[in-house]
């Protein structure tokens, strides 16, 4: 498999800390200051053994694919899917019921980052998407999630229709979000459940057999002039909705 | 004052239909496809009588400051922002308790416009910002916003402390998010009531004196490793919570 570059500081420092990779060099630029940011990243590439190395500034851009590096890149191998057994084995562990979330065909790194991000923070313990047709946890996915996706399960499955069915058997409710008549709005139904969130893709919405397979299909009411939301705002209130209902479980107020 | 140039198919069509702005020219790139989006922007430019002119695209490239125009901008004179009493009076009118987004020295356009896209979905009746140290609406809030922006009503106020107590007298409670000590988790508070959700600043929050005046302060629970979350992630779920209180008022479903 070809290096990976991770670029920027949260995505750096989260995979760090994560330490889940296997990291091969840390690029900084030539001037980058040794304070702030940089000067942590330095010092956890330090205790986890990584070589650190300057380099111009015209070779971050160039790794990084013109994307903001903020001086700093990370050489490693690929992210590592996990699989579903490891994703309901921490359910399990935490005592909780399961709390998934499943995307179906995104194509949008910064929407699937910004998913990724929510359901870090909510307590997911586990996202499960396809392998064709979708969009891979990339290096622009782990920046556009702040590098919440280095501490996060995430699962490519073959095919998601099979995969819900089989989720289905261990009492997981798949509970669509979808635009369209008769549905209920979000607040009418308790999701403290085991239960998945299931996202379609951008535009789109969920591919057929998806939707069928749900158990349920909620609404995100909408009313103004445009009438349209980002799939990552959809998203965001469903998994606050969802954690809502299992009454903060796992929050430690400061 | 000099001319704005609205760029992207949504952002163009939205200000042709809200129809609030001065339009001076639609500028089309010269091979751009009369098919679709691009079709109805020019149906709806002679509806507005709005000259049509095809230029070469490394125009639109100039006048877009290199943003994504996708063949289409739209000259027009700047945003027209509102009163507060015409805030309070589309309440009124709706016969609704007031409905308002405060927003503190918010400094991302991506974020202050996809705040006021979930503004207009929930049915906010006016989202107001101070004029300085803090972003204007732009033509990429406009664009972040998908033109939602072009049919709501924003103010700006020198100061906005000043303008949230005014507010108050009203009885309108000044709800602001943050993170910290003992603050109620979101659902704790019943928001249906004239409400204003304040929000802070990425990275810095609400100044200390726009939190003082909050009249509650609540928290959006986080767990998980990364901790924190967009300050447009935060405002999405505040704005459903709230419009979920009111029982989603003026929602009409499909």
């Amino acid at each position: 498999m070809p290096p990976e570059y991770l670029y920027g500081h949260w995505s750096v420092m989260e995979a760090l800390r994560a330490n889940r990779r296997q990291f091969e060099q840390l690029l900084l630029a030539e001037k980058a200051d040794e304070k702030g940011s940089i000067g942590e990243i330095m010092h956890i590439a330090n205790v986890r053994n990584v070589p650190i190395k300057r380099v111009p500034k015209h070779i971050l851009d160039d790794l990084s694919g013109g994307n903001n590096h903020q001086s700093t890149i990370l050489r490693t191998n690929s992210y590592r899917y996990a699989e579903i057994d490891e994703i309901l084995a921490v359910a399990q562990k935490r005592n909780e019921k399961p709390f998934l979330l499943m995307l179906d065909l995104l194509k949008d790194p910064q929407n699937v980052g910004s998913l990724l991000r929510v359901a870090d923070v909510v307590g997911v313990h586990g996202i499960i998407m396809q392998d064709r047709r979708a969009v891979a946890v990339t290096p622009a996915v782990v920046s556009a999630s702040s590098g919440a996706v280095e501490h996060l399960l995430v699962a490519q499955v073959t095919n998601l229709v099979n995969t819900m069915k089989d989720l289905k058997k261990y009492d997981i409710w798949m509970v669509g979000f979808e635009i369209g008549e008769g549905l209920l709005p979000i607040n009418k139904t308790n999701l403290n459940m085991g239960v998945g969130i299931v996202l379609g893709s951008e535009g789109e919405g969920m591919r057929r057999l998806v939707k069928e397979t749900c158990d349920i299909l909620l609404t995100l009411p909408m009313r103004g002039n445009v009438g349209s939301l980002n799939v990552s705002t959809v998203g965001a209130v469903a998994l606050y909705n969802a954690w809502q209902a299992r009454e903060w479980q796992g929050w430690k107020p400061l």
